[in-house]
């Protein structure tokens, strides 16, 4: 008889069982890499910006010289040029002399400073200067944005849109991802169908939810379909899929023997770790190894389905992707009071009203609309013994 | 002159202007719908479940039967048969009569609850029920999670894992959504390179930035390039992306005359309608028509550039795709004082310390590593006349 685990237990049994389980690496055009995890540290190969520049349109001055300039007494300074939008500053700027520049444009050697051209009046070769400003003033030093050799993303950090731009901007466009995991998906029960159910029968869900989730997790699917709670059924399908997948999830069967069948075959195969977590929705959960590869057994009501794959089979696949784990997305205060959960942590789907408070969407076993209008969910600690409306809880995303 | 406005007019004014831009709809398969925009309400065109089910192992039993059942007077049923998981419960419960079931198993005509089998225990054909049920306990009427003709995903919805779910319960496998908005994205800047930059010249972020982050909101993307600021370089440009894009993004250029002369383009095109918004970063963001089809202007500075993008083109963009307008992710408190901003409506990034308290993330002009490091971003309003350490702020998504 396997030992039912609190989730906390579960999380780490499976990341020390599946440590080893690294995904190998693969370049991606960073016009690609959205989504992608990153799989090493990226260091900065040069200094962004690569050169001093103004962040205003005016003159790059030497700030000494406009010490004291002021409304009444400007300085004057004798324009040496202008420095135009993309090119070398290539001369040296000497005590009393200043150059026309543009936003971005590049300080000449020996400018430390540039002054706004509002606050300037120029006449022919002269520039009167009526602000003063102090070294650094409306500059950007070389290296300032980014160092070389900085790091500027973490291994395990997923690519969004920023990124890419922080990217583009040391020219880096292809980066090291890791290879997208492959997760095999089958859906057990002898209620299951892929088509139009007839009565009795209901829809196969779990496969269209557990691939999209699994996807949006940035791995690719195999989906192997619903087949029946027979157990040499179940058995080739396991034995299909660990060859062909990195980890494969089961989710069903309903039906009372069907949960210790996946169990059995576990155990024929390879080795069940345990089978059951304290957890609500999700309590007759399983984890094993087969020939290497991590099998979880999933519930098969689509909730508690998608609640074992978001707190245990994504938590994994963070793990090996080197992802953090998950963090609550932000927190409100509880509508209504909500009794005690007799020793089982549980989850619970919530909207948020228009004052950004906690509404629970109580649902029945076996309801998966809720789905469609929960904005994330809550966690309900083990052995509390009811919580107060008004309570602060934290929100989690879904 | 162009009128400076607030960031509200700007927006509706871009929605007024751009309000027959609806994207055509076309058909895509859910499995590979995560991300799209639904384009029509989706209405269940079925009762989930289909049927009477069980939610729990045990009996099928007229409730009535066992009102006074307990541990030392059990009810006695005859037990008539039992249903199969996914199959047809075709025969009627009469009273005093119960049937074995298991979890989601079809409820036969006539029963209204289900005992679980740990109140029970059976003698042959004698089944003995030690707990009363209520009429409807332990089991789910057909049409409980969803009713036919619900509304289960509104037009506007961007598909989410958990929708596919949903979805799929209800043997949708394929929905309309809108077909992807094409936006060309346009850099200009004599200081812009595409390859590596000379001295005096920087990389092309914008393109990589703007384009990532469009992708990201649904779109498909013209990458246009980067182009110099010779006006009729800009203006082949714009001819060119307006023909070929449902929408164009110019950023840059960050000399001195340049924004004027992506004003007059627009005008020489079409129509600028404004030129200035009175929000930090992004002041010098342009908006007009060319051809039917929106131009925006947006600053050349990456990090500016973005914010307009999140703020002022995402918000086009969701409105013609019927996505609701940004809301606040959540809020925290401010760990610092925040000087008051001089009358323009001003973004700051932040990140999180651990208390979930906010930092602001303080950078020049200029600056693009903050989006690397950057959790959101918080709005401090016009005329702020300072915000105090310990303010609570709302906090935006990136």
């Amino acid at each position: 008889m396997l030992n039912v685990l609190n989730r906390e237990e579960a999380v780490s049994l499976i990341k020390e069982k599946t440590a080893f389980l690294i995904p190998a690496a693969e370049k991606a055009d960073i016009r690609e890499a959205c989504g992608r995890v990153i799989s090493e540290n990226i260091v900065s190969p040069e200094n962004v910006p690569s050169f001093d520049r103004t962040t205003v349109d005016g003159y790059a001055v030497i700030a000494a010289d406009t010490f004291g300039a002021g409304d009444s007494i400007p300085a004057q300074l004798e324009i040496t040029g202008e420095i135009l939008m993309g090119k070398n500053a290539c001369f040296t700027l000497k005590r009393g002399q200043c150059a026309k520049i543009s936003t971005g444009g590049m300080l000449p050697h020996g400018a430390d400073a540039a002054v706004m051209v509002e606050h300037t009046d120029s006449d022919g070769g002269l520039c009167l200067i009526y602000k003063s400003v102090a070294p650094g003033e409306n500059i950007t030093r070389a290296g300032d944005d980014i160092a070389v050799g900085e790091t500027v993303l973490k291994k395990g950090t997923v690519i969004s849109p920023e990124h890419t731009g922080v990217l583009a901007a040391l020219g880096i466009t292809e980066v090291n991802v890791y290879k997208k995991p492959v997760i095999a998906v089958i859906s057990t029960g002898d209620e299951i169908v892929a088509g139009n159910p007839e009565p009795g029968q209901i829809r196969d869900v779990n496969t269209f939810l557990l691939s999209a989730a699994s996807k949006a997790l940035g791995c690719d699917v195999i989906e192997y379909g619903a087949v029946s709670d027979k157990k040499e059924e179940i058995e080739n399908a396991v034995k299909d899929c660990v060859e062909k997948a990195d980890a494969v999830i089961i989710s069903g069967g309903s039906s009372a023997g069907a949960r210790d069948m996946t169990v059995d075959i576990i155990n024929t195969l390879g080795e069940a770790y345990f089978h059951g977590i304290a957890m609500k929705p999700g309590k007759p959960t399983i984890f094993g190894m087969v020939k290497g590869k991590p099998v979880f057994g999933l519930p098969g009501h689509p909730l508690a389905a998608y609640f074992v794959f978001r707190l245990i089979v994504a938590e994994f696949i963070k793990s090996i992707l080197s992802i953090p784990p998950g963090k609550p997305a932000g927190s409100g205060i509880l509508t209504e009071n909500i009794p005690s959960n007799h020793g089982r942590e549980e989850f619970l789907c919530i909207r948020l009203n228009d004052k950004n408070e906690i509404v629970p969407l109580h649902t029945k076993s076996g309801i998966i609309s809720v789905l469609s209008s929960a904005q994330g969910f809550i966690r309900i600690p083990r052995n509390t013994e009811g919580l107060n409306k008004g309570t602060v809880m934290e929100i989690y995303g879904l």
